[in-house]
């Protein structure tokens, strides 16, 4: 595969990553927090590459978040500091994550409830350092958190506040209810939501001593359309927007122009007596992010509305018109398709390598870290 | 990780896999075609490991199924031969197929169209050998196949027999279609169907004077539950019968007692106002496979018919009580819950490393390979 020139001569299911989209994604992303004067902490879990990471960093190897311990590793062991972790404490992870905090200059935590501390305090850390702990507010998302409205909250606060050894460093939330608003009025209704909950828990902070210098909020689609209140905040932690995908086209992030990463795909079977023909792009490649529900099914393909994919197996994908005859003479066995995936994190998770490409000259290959 | 010794202590999200169900599959499904006097072919698209193509050969490291070529060259890298590329030939792989050809005693392709036949002869295989050909006939499965009712499979079986430096070696059902059954009965009325058009399709080849040695069917499902007609066959290639998982016991393939995958995962939140849980299990570690229809959700939580996993994102998953309020106490936040996946296949999949056990005593890991 070293020896191939341009994206068109891969051999197929191969996931292909524009780099000019990327770098005008990271760029935009960059810009709309400078004129904001907020700080960005991009989020490496949806390409989990060292490259791409320098990207969304401009170069700089710090200030990120991650999702697993894995990644965090991978970055670490790549001069990358002021990692957070922002996932709920695990309690069989307190040994690496001390080791972590102990190697690094920041290592970033998340807690979401009092008996995370307790297992912090059973492993204080060595060399005078202490745990930088975030404390992660539920701001109506429903996931991790504590509720915002929950006298929990500020209680949880105040003992991370008085715990030796802990460091609150800030108040973390992220506004996964996003991914419900269609266009860009809901998306700014959600964030704007978020960030007064969030401020209102910061001023709260504030009027019962307690000094925690940082908050940060984010999701692509907030962040890709973010209100003016969000200048008061100290950071934001969006992550897909360097890929963008369908789903957040629908959701109103971006233009699908804006979508950086495609699968190709190649024909391998005409099947007229059932209207279908056959491409080498099944779940594996894909995922089954989605569920189909799209009109196009499973994806969009590039360039023809008129297809849809309307099912996967590990290998194979089933593509036939969302009505009419399908012209076979139009898509000759071993002719590309171009797959625009519905959930880009997905979709990439399901690749060992990326074809990094500009105008479809290959000019790298980017390698995730994958496990846990 | 190297030195954790129980499954109970492993970080999570881990797949484990139990050893002894394992070889207790793999040996019930060797007797059963060893009874009948059908060659097993095993696939190997479920796990992609060395160590379990290993049981599933026996041994022998001879005679099995691949998905890819990655698994393809992976298996002859490790000493495997007698290798069959289920899979529509590929016309940007050729050159990749010509090479596995020349370099191993048994490479074996397959083909469902006349295209494929015209991109064979242009690549004549070195060293005096010949392409052996599977061609693939659909059964009623509606995937890759010549239908077995259209003259073409006829015309196609003819034209590789009549080309020089091309062998028909075979002709080659999924029965795919199983997957659709609910129980025993349906499973071998399929198997029966897919059996009988099989045979009388080689009965017509040897009507045209075509010679064609071999025949072969697969599904997991048929292949659990074989019919005395199966016996004359050449060969079977069922696959994910040496893990099985939930779907297989819906079909009736199986019981779920004979399911030797599993996802630990442990328990990160407690949610009371939502009645919910989270763990440390998403997509990432499970797939979106099954899309939630069971009536526990994604996965089956052993031992906890009571729970349901309800949604995942990328790396959380939300656990609710099917009915009633939750006993959190019962689920201490740290402790393990244990999923049985819907897809063996698809879970499989999304893990770097699987963790093999006996009786819950990790005794060695398996690393698959990846991409294509």
């Amino acid at each position: 595969m070293a020896s191939v020139e341009f994206i068109k001569d891969l051999c197929t299911p191969a996931l292909v990553i524009d780099l000019d989209k990327v770098n005008r994604n990271a760029e935009a992303m960059r810009e709309r927090f400078q004129k904001l004067g907020v700080q960005l902490r991009p989020h490496m879990k949806t390409h989990k590459t060292l490259e791409c990471a320098d990207i969304m960093t401009g170069g700089s190897r710090r200030c990120i978040v991650v999702s697993t311990l894995a990644e965090a590793s991978f970055y670490a062991d790549n001069g990358y500091d002021d990692i957070l972790y922002a996932y709920p404490l695990p309690f069989d992870k307190v040994e690496r994550c001390a080791e972590l905090s102990e190697r690094l200059c920041l290592f970033h935590i998340l807690v979401d409830n009092r008996l995370a501390l307790q297992e912090l305090k059973k492993r204080p850390l060595k060399q005078g350092k202490v745990w930088k702990v975030w404390m992660k507010l539920d701001c109506d998302n429903g996931r991790a958190g504590v509720p915002h409205c929950d006298p929990a909250a500020l209680k949880l606060a105040q003992e991370v506040w008085d715990t030796a050894g802990v460091e609150l460093t800030g108040i973390y939330a992220h506004c996964g209810n996003t991914y419900a608003c269609q266009g860009e009025e809901q998306i700014k209704a959600v964030a704007q939501e978020t960030t007064a909950i969030t401020l209102q828990f910061m001023e709260k902070l504030k009027a019962a001593g307690i000094h925690t210098p940082k908050s940060s909020i984010g999701s692509t689609p907030s962040c890709s359309h973010p209100v003016p209140d969000m200048a008061m905040l100290s950071e934001v932690h969006p992550g897909n927007y360097v890929f963008y995908d369908v789903q957040q086209s629908l959701v109103g992030s971006c233009r699908l122009e804006d979508v950086a990463v495609r699968v190709l795909t190649r024909v391998i079977g005409h099947y007229p007596h059932r209207n279908q023909l056959l491409v080498d792009c099944g779940w594996t490649a894909l995922s089954h992010d989605g569920g189909g529900r799209l009109p196009t099914g499973y994806a969009i393909i590039e360039g023809h509305p008129e297809l849809k994919l309307l099912s996967m197996t590990q290998e194979h994908g089933r593509v036939e018109p969302i009505s009419g005859k399908l012209d076979f003479k139009q898509f000759p066995l071993g002719s590309l398709l171009t797959l625009m995936p519905y959930h880009a994190c997905a979709t990439a998770m399901m690749h060992p390598v990326y074809f990094v490409h500009s105008n479809g000259t290959i000019i790298d290959t980017w390698k995730p870290t994958r496990g846990w």
